[in-house]
C-alpha cells in the first residue's frame, strides 16, 4: 500500500499533464472567430509571449548568478551539492508552469469570444477549459517535479537507513522551494507592476480624461493592458501557485522527521497532494450551466465542482493518513479536513467583504456620493476590517490542527499537523485554479468583445464570466494568503530544525536557540520582519505609479499626435505596440530592487542578528505580511465591485460624479490587489526559504 | 544626594506646575483683539468646553463601572487595593491635563492673531506660551501624581526592608499606567474623531463643492473644524503625552527590582524625568525670532529651545545615573543618550518624509497632476516606505541600549536599560510637547484672522507659525510612536516579571513561562495581535467618515436653506452651534466602540490563551501598531504638505485639477495622520497596562 501512494504522485501528475494536454488540443479546436478577433487576440498573443521572453531573459540571469553563488557555497561545505541543480530546476518549471498557462490563457479568450457570440454555456465551458490548463499543468508540473527529485535523492542515499536517509532528503529538498519562490516572485511582482501600470495608465487617460469607456478600441493603452491582464493574472498567479503548492508540501516533508514519522511521514503531503489532483479533475466535470444561468448560477456551477472536489478529497485523505500514519495518528486526518474548511472559511470571508451582494462593498459605493477622499477612506476601512474574522479563522484553524494532532504531548507532531492542514487547504488547488485563471480569460475575452465591435449582447455574456472572475479571483487570494500563513509558519518550524541539525553536524555543542520574543536580536527581527512588507509594497506601488505615468504620458502623446484617434475616425488606428513596449521595459526594470530586497534581507538580518534575528524576521513578515495581504486584496475588492456596482446604476450610475469616485478607488485598488498583495504570500516564503538554504552560513558567520 | 534627587521630583513637579500658571496669568493679560474677534473666540471656547464636558460625563461612566469592577478584583484577592483608586486618579489627572491645556488654548489663539496684527515676533511669542503651558501641566500633574503615589506607598509600606518594599511599591505603580492610557484613548479617538470628522466634512463641502477657502466664515462648519483642532489637537495629544510619560517611567520603576537595583533605581527615572523638566523651562528662554524670519528661523528658534534642553539633559543625566546607580552601571547613562539621540533621528527621518523640502513630499505633489488615484497611491508608498529608517532607527537604538547596559551578562539590566532610554526619550517632553502644542493654537489663530476678516498680512504671519507647526506636529509624533516602541517593550518585560511574581506568590510551583514564537498560543497572540491596530483604525476610519458625512450633510443643508449664506450676504449667518453639536454627538458615540475592544481584547485573549497569549498579543499589536502609526503619520504629513505646496504655486497652485487631487490626499490623511495614527501608540501601552492590572485573574483562569 506504502508502495502504490508513493507512486501515487507521479501517476496523479502525469495524469494532470495529460488531462491538461489534451485540453488544450481540444480547445484549439473552436475557432477564434472573424479576421478582426483574430488580429486582435494575436497582438495580446504576442505582446504577453514578448514580455514573457524578456522577463526570463533578466531572471536567466539572476538565477544564473544564484546559481554560481549557490555552487561557491557548495565548495566551501555549507550547501548539499543538489540545492543549486533543485535551485535552477524548481526556478525554470515555476517559469514554465506560468508559461503554459499563459500560452494557452492567449489562445482561449478570442474562442471564449466567439464562443459567446453564440451562448453563454460554451462561452463559460471553453474559458474554464483555458483555466483549467493552467490549474492542471501547475499541479501537474509541481507533483513531477517533487516526485523525480524524491526518488532521485532516494536512489542516491539508499544506503542509507530509513529514519537517516529521510533526514537527509527532506532537508535537501526544504531548500528546493527557494528556486521557485524567488521566480514566483519575479513573475508576480513584474507581472502585477506591467498588468497595473498598463491598466491604471489606460483608465486615467481613457476613462477619466477622455472618457471614453474600458477597453476602447482607441485607447493607445488598451492592447498593453490586456497584455497585462495575460502575464500579471496568468502567468504570475501560476508561478504564484505553482511556489506555494512545492512550499507546503516539503515543509511538511521536512517536519515529517522530527515528529517521528519516518518514510511515510513524507509520503503523506505527497500522496494526498497526488488524492487532490485526482479528485480535482473529477471535479472539473461537474462544471457547467444552462444558457439563462445568471451569476449566482454560474457561480453556482463553479462552486459545484470545487466542492465535489474538496469532499472527494476529504474522504479519500482518511484511507491515506490511515493506511500511513496508522489510526493512533489518525488526527492528522483532521487537521487536513480542518485545512480544507478553513480555506473554505476564508473564501467566504472574503467574499463577504468583496461583492457588491453584502454591506461593507456597498457601503463603499455609498461613500462615493461624497466624493473621492471618503472612497478612499471607506475601502480602506474595509480592508482593514476584514483582517479581523481571517485572523480568527487562522489562528483557530492553526490553534486545532496543532491540538488534535497531539501538539500538546508531542509539539513537533502538532507542527507536522499544521504543516498538513496547509496541505490540505491547497489540495484541491487544480481545480480551485482552475476557476482563478479563468477570470483573466473572461476579462480579455470581453476586451476583444469591445475592440472587435461585437453586438452588446456578446458583451453582457463576457461580462457575465468576467464578473464572475472577480469573485473567484478575490476567493482564490484569499486561498493563497491562508494557505501561506500556515506553510510559513511550517517553514518556520522546518528551519528550526534545520538550524539545530546543522549545529549538531558542525558540533557547536554549546548552541541554544532562544526563541523568546523578548530576546533582543529575536525582537530586533520581528521588527524588521514586521516593516519588510510595507517596504515592499512601497517599492512595487511607486513602481506602478511610475509605469503608469509613463503610460499616461504615452497615451496622451497619441492622443494629441495622431489626428483622429480620440474622435474614432475611421481607418486611424493607435500605436498600441508603443504602450506594449513601455510596460514591459519599465516593469522589468521596476520588479528587480523589491525582489532582491526579499532575497538579500534575510541574509543580511542573519549576519547581524544570527538565527534568531532570522527567526524573527520569519515572523514578523508573516505577521505583517498576512495582515497587509488580506488588507489590500479585500480593499482592492471592494472598490473594483463598488465600481461595478455603481455601474449597474446605483448612486447615479456610470458617468455621474460618485462614479469617478469609484474609479479612483478602484484604481488604488489596482496596485492593492493585483501587484502588492499577492506578492506578500511569496515574500515570506521565499525569505523562509533563503533563510534555509543559507542556514549553515548563517549559523557559522552571523556577528552576534 | 539620594535624598535630594527623591525630593527632586515633587520639586520639578511643583516648579513646571508653577510656571504654567505664571504664563497663563501673563498670556490673559494680552487683548483678544476686537469685538468680533473675541466673539469668535468665545464660540470655539464654548464649543470646546461643552465637548469636554460630554466626553467627560460619558468617560466618568466609564471610569465608574471599571473602577466597580476592580474593587470587586480587589475583594476577590486579583488586586491590591490601591490600584482602583490610581486608576481613577490616574485617568482624573490625564483628563485634567488635556482640560487645562486646551483651555489655555482656547483662551491663545485670539491673543495670538492680534499679536499678529503687530508683529510676527510677539506672535510666536504668545503662541508658543499657550503651547508651553500644555507642555509644563502635563509633565508637571503627572510627576506630582508619581511622587505623591510614590511617597504614599512607601509610607505604606515603611516596616518591609527596601527590597520586598520596593518590589510591591514599583508592581502597584505599574498598575497606574492603565488609568491615564484609558483616558487617553477615549481623548485622542474621540478628540480625532471630531476634529477629523467636522475638517473633512467642512473641506469636503466648502472647499470641494462651494469652492470657498478655509476657514471662511460662510462655512457653517468652520467653527467645529476649530473646536475640533482644541479638543483633538491639544486635549487629546496632552493626555496622550500624560500616559506616554506615566507609561516609560513606571515601566522603567517595576524592572529596576528584577535588574537589581533597588529604591535607587526606581529613583533613577523619577529624577531623571524631574531634570529633564527643568532643563526644558531653561529651553524655553531661547525660544525667540526677529521679525523678518522665515519658516527656517521660526524653526530654527524652536529647535534652539529643544537642543539646549535636550544638551543640558544630557549632562545632568550623568550626575543622576552616576550619583544614583555608580560608576559600575554608568552604561545606564548611555542608554538614556541613546533615546535621546533616537528621539532626534526618528524625528529628522519625519520631517524628511513629511517635508516639502525633501523629495518624498516633491513626489506626492507631482502625482497630483496625474489625478487623485495617483496621489494616493503615492502618498501612501510614502508612508509605507518610511516605516523601513524609522525601524531601523528603533531596533540599532533598543538593541543598543540593550548592550551598553550589560544585558548580555544580565538580561534584566538590559531591559531596565531599555526602559532608560525611553524616559530619555521622554526627558525633554516639557518643551517638545510645547513645540507641538503650539501648531493647533497658531491653526485656530489663523481661522480667527480668515473668520474676522483681518488684512492679509496678519493671516501671512499666522500661515508663517501653523505651517512650522505642521512640521513640528509631525515630529511631535515620530516622537510619540518611538518612545511607545520602547515603553511597550518595557511594559511587555514588566509584565513577563510580575507574572512569574504573581506564579511564586500563588504558589503556583509548575508554572513555566514559555515565551518562544514556535509557542501555538504566544503566535495565536502574535497573530490576534497584529490584527488589532489595523480593527481598531478600521473601526475609527469608518467612524470619521460617518461622522465626516454627517456634517456634510447639515452643511449642504444650511447652504441650500440659508438663503444668502453661500453668496456672502451682509448679516446673514450660518448656524455653527448646529455642526458642533452634531461633531459632539457623534465623535461621542464613536469613540466607545475602538475604545472597548482594545480594554477587553487582553481579557480575551488571556481568557483564551492564557499568559503566552497575552505576550503575544502584546508583541504582536506592538509590532503592527508601530508599523501602522509610522505609515499613517508620514503618509498624512506627506499628503498636507503636498498640498500646501501645490497651494503655493506649484504644478498649477490653486484651483487647478493638481490641486483637487491634492486635497483628496490630503483629506484621506486626515484620519490618517491625526485620529487613526496617533491613538496606535496609546493602544499598544493600554493593552499591556491592562494585561499588567488582571495578570492575576488571567493567570488562574485561562482555558489554555
Amino acid at each position: 500500500m506504502t508502495n502504490f501512494l508513493l507512486y501515487l504522485t507521479p501517476i496523479a501528475a502525469v495524469v494532470a499533464l495529460s488531462f491538461a494536454f489534451f485540453k488544450a488540443v481540444n480547445i484549439k479546436k473552436y475557432s477564434e472567430g472573424n479576421e478582426e478577433m483574430v488580429k486582435i487576440a494575436e497582438a495580446i498573443r504576442e505582446g504577453a509571449q514578448a514580455y514573457l521572453r524578456r522577463e526570463f531573459q533578466v531572471v536567466s540571469i539572476f538565477f544564473i548568478v544564484v546559481f554560481v553563488l549557490l555552487y561557491i557555497f557548495v565548495f566551501l561545505g555549507y550547501l548539499n551539492v543538489y540545492v543549486p541543480w533543485a535551485f535552477v530546476t524548481g526556478g525554470a518549471l515555476s517559469g514554465l508552469a506560468g508559461y503554459i498557462g499563459m500560452s494557452i490563457a492567449t489562445k482561449t479568450s478570442a474562442r471564449t469570444t466567439n464562443a459567446a457570440r453564440t451562448s453563454l454555456n460554451s462561452a463559460l465551458r471553453i474559458a474554464f477549459s483555458g483555466g483549467s490548463v493552467t490549474g492542471l499543468t501547475v499541479v501537474g508540473l509541481a507533483l513531477l517535479f517533487l516526485s523525480f527529485w524524491f526518488f532521485l535523492l532516494n536512489g542516491i542515499y539508499a544506503d542509507l537507513g530509513e529514519a537517516a536517509r529521510m533526514q537527509v532528503v527532506t532537508s535537501i529538498m526544504l531548500n528546493f522551494g527557494m528556486g521557485a519562490s524567488t521566480m514566483a516572485l519575479f513573475a508576480r511582482v513584474g507581472g502585477g507592476i506591467y498588468t497595473k501600470g498598463a491598466d491604471v495608465g489606460a483608465d486615467l487617460v481613457g476613462k477619466v480624461e477622455a472618457g471614453i469607456p474600458e477597453d476602447d478600441p482607441r485607447n493607445p493603452g488598451v492592447i498593453a493592458d490586456n497584455v497585462g491582464d495575460n502575464v500579471g493574472d496568468i502567468a504570475g498567479l501560476g508561478s504564484d501557485l505553482y511556489e506555494s503548492y512545492i512550499g507546503s508540501i516539503v515543509a511538511t516533508c521536512a517536519l515529517a522527521v522530527s515528529a517521528g514519522f519516518g518514510l511515510n511521514g513524507v509520503i503523506a503531503p505527497l500522496a494526498m497532494s497526488a488524492v487532490g489532483v485526482l479528485c480535482s479533475i473529477i471535479g472539473m466535470f461537474f462544471v457547467r450551466t444552462g444558457e439563462d444561468a445568471d451569476q449566482g448560477a454560474l457561480l453556482k456551477s463553479l462552486r459545484r465542482g470545487i466542492y465535489i472536489a474538496g469532499a472527494l478529497t476529504a474522504i479519500l485523505s482518511w484511507f491515506v493518513i490511515y493506511k500511513l500514519l496508522g489510526m493512533e495518528n489518525i488526527g492528522m486526518y483532521f487537521a487536513v479536513v480542518i485545512g480544507l474548511l478553513a480555506g473554505i472559511g476564508v473564501g467566504l470571508v472574503t467574499e463577504i467583504y468583496t461583492s457588491d451582494q453584502y454591506k461593507p462593498t456597498k457601503e463603499v459605493a455609498a461613500s462615493a456620493e461624497t466624493g473621492h477622499a471618503t472612497t478612499i477612506i471607506q475601502g480602506m476601512a474595509v480592508g482593514m476590517g476584514s483582517i479581523a474574522p481571517f485572523t480568527v479563522i487562522i489562528v483557530i484553524a492553526i490553534l486545532a490542527s496543532f491540538v488534535v494532532t497531539g501538539g500538546l504531548s508531542s509539539f513537533n507532531k502538532g507542527l507536522y499537523g499544521v504543516g498538513l492542514a496547509a496541505v490540505g487547504m491547497l489540495g484541491t488547488l487544480g481545480i480551485t485554479l482552475s476557476t482563478d485563471a479563468y477570470g483573466p480569460i473572461a476579462d480579455n475575452a470581453g476586451g476583444i468583445a469591445e475592440m472587435s465591435h461585437q453586438p452588446p449582447e456578446v458583451r453582457v455574456r463576457t461580462d457575465a464570466l468576467d464578473s464572475l472572475g472577480n469573485t473567484t479571483a478575490a476567493t482564490g487570494k484569499g486561498f493563497c494568503i491562508g494557505s501561506a500563513a500556515f506553510t510559513a509558519l511550517a517553514l518556520i518550524a522546518a528551519y528550526r530544525e534545520q538550524v539545530l541539525m546543522i549545529a549538531k553536524d558542525i558540533n557547536m555543542t554549546d548552541f541554544v536557540l532562544d526563541l523568546s520574543v523578548l530576546n533582543p536580536k529575536l525582537l530586533g527581527g520581528l521588527m524588521l520582519g514586521a516593516m519588510l512588507p510595507f517596504l515592499f509594497s512601497s517599492l512595487t506601488m511607486k513602481a506602478v505609479g511610475r509605469t503608469a505615468q509613463a503610460v499616461v504620458k504615452e497615451v496622451r502623446r497619441q492622443f494629441r499626435e495622431i489626428k483622429g484617434l480620440l474622435e474614432g475616425k475611421e481607418g486611424v488606428k493607435a500605436d498600441y505596440a508603443q504602450c506594449v513596449d513601455i510596460c514591459a521595459k519599465a516593469s522589468i526594470r521596476e520588479m528587480v530592487p523589491p525582489s532582491l530586497i526579499a532575497v538579500a534581507s534575510p541574509i543580511v538580518v542573519g549576519l547581524l542578528l544570527g538565527v534568531e534575528g532570522v527567526i524573527g524576521l520569519l515572523t514578523g513578515s508573516l505577521l505583517a505580511g498576512f495582515c497587509l495581504a488580506v488588507f489590500m486584496g479585500n480593499a482592492g475588492g471592494a472598490w473594483d465591485n463598488a465600481k461595478k456596482y455603481i455601474e449597474a446604476g446605483n448612486h447615479g450610475g456610470k458617468g455621474s460624479e460618485a462614479h469617478k469616485a469609484a474609479v479612483t478607488g478602484d484604481t488604488v485598488g489596482d496596485p492593492f490587489k493585483d501587484a502588492c498583495g499577492p506578492a506578500m504570500d511569496i515574500l515570506i516564503k521565499l525569505i523562509s526559504m533563503v533563510s534555509v538554504v543559507f542556514a549553515s552560513f548563517i549559523l557559522q558567520h552571523s556577528i552576534f
